[in-house]
């Protein structure tokens, strides 16, 4: 057998200086050229919550193989004083920051090549305080599930969806019962979607 | 054995005139006082893309024990040319609009009342042209399952998540293989929300 390692792909990565983008842009730029983004930090600079920011992004890094998206805020608080002001958070940064950088995207990106979203385990295994963030982990998974079987030219499309990640240290008593995922086993999820051949799935990480 | 019906709860209907939602009530109309609600059908009008109608809504009707809607729209077609002003669409409507019927309603209304939200299929089991549908679905039941951990005083909280219904004949064509529901099993999964003692359920009707 001969296995030939897919070599030189031009991946972007938006949150590659986050607690998860860190770990995934230190695995995936050993063998691929990264091209580093975030809203302050990173190489490049683009803000997922506004579509011009969005397209000027595209514009300037041009054709790419894979985009993966380690960004996204959503709200975290008391549902019983939530407003639409509050919810409107994840709408338009996690929900509609993800799904902007696919629907531009997908007119930028190469034949074959690969989205890669971010949503997380809230989704299915609700926290208090979290139903903003459950509700845009939904959306997500529904979104890459949508968008998979429409995009052309062979393009896929995944979502990660961890638990906490050992290193978010600092939100572990909001997560009572949920056990800490290691940083390598999130990071691996985001290059078994960039790297394998699969489309349409939802990579929980528990 | 003593079955003791739940009988003259008060609950009220967005969406009571449509395709589901008028089977709906007229089940639910027989034991029980039923609001019905439109944006222009219907006895009383709200407009749920509006949080000013939802506030002005359950400022008339006052206290109650169930909300339903079976109401919210999204944009149906192709990814290749979905922009964000399409995405807003369903965002505005069938998201947001049934979020804030649960975010405001949760001050009006009585305790171990419930909300019954409306999904779809389209979240697990996508077709081409509904990606805004899938992903709007998915975000529907990530807010069930968040919200329904954080509601106080007993209040539950459900989305019923129907495939095509046999009703729908105009649209049969865009889902195939997809077996059309009887308008009979899908307010039958209504009723289950609303008189049974479960929450946080997502009832599929498939
Ligand atoms: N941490 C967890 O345990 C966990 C678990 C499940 C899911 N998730 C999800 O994973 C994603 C990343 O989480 P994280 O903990 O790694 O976050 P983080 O440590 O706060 O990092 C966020 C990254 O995104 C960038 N960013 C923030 N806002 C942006 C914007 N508007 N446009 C472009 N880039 C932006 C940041 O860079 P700049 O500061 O330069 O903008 C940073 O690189 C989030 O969607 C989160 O909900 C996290
Ligand atoms: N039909 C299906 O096969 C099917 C399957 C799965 C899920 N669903 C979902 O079920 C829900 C209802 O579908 P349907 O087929 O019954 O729809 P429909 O026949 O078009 O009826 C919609 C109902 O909602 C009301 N409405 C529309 N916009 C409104 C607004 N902004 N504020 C308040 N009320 C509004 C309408 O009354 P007015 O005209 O007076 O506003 C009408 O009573 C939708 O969310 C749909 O996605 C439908």
């Amino acid at each position: 057998m001969n296995f030939v390692k897919k070599m030189n792909m031009k991946i972007l990565i938006i949150g590659a200086t986050g607690t998860i983008g860190k770990h995934v842009t230190a695995v995936l730029q050993k063998d691929h050229e990264v091209i580093k983004a975030g809203s302050k930090s990173a190489d490049m600079q683009v803000d997922i919550s506004s579509i011009e920011s969005i397209e000027n992004f595209y514009k300037q890094v041009g054709k790419f193989d894979s985009l993966i998206c380690a960004a996204g805020d959503a709200q975290f608080g008391p549902l019983a004083s939530m407003k639409d002001a509050d919810f409107r958070i994840g709408v338009n940064s996690k929900l509609m920051g993800q799904v902007n950088l696919v629907l531009i995207g997908q007119h930028y990106i190469n034949p074959k090549g690969s989205f890669t979203l971010t949503s997380g385990a809230l989704a299915d295994d609700p926290i208090a305080m979290g139903a903003n963030i459950s509700t845009m982990n939904g959306a997500i998974n529904g979104f890459v599930k949508g968008a998979a079987i429409e995009l052309e030219n062979g393009v896929r499309i995944n979502a990660v969806g961890p638990d906490i990640v050992e290193e978010s240290m600092a939100y572990f008593s909001y997560f009572p019962g949920h056990v800490p995922v290691t940083m390598s086993r999130v990071a691996q999820a985001y290059v078994k979607s960039v790297l394998g051949g699969q489309t349409g799935q939802i990579y929980k990480v528990l």
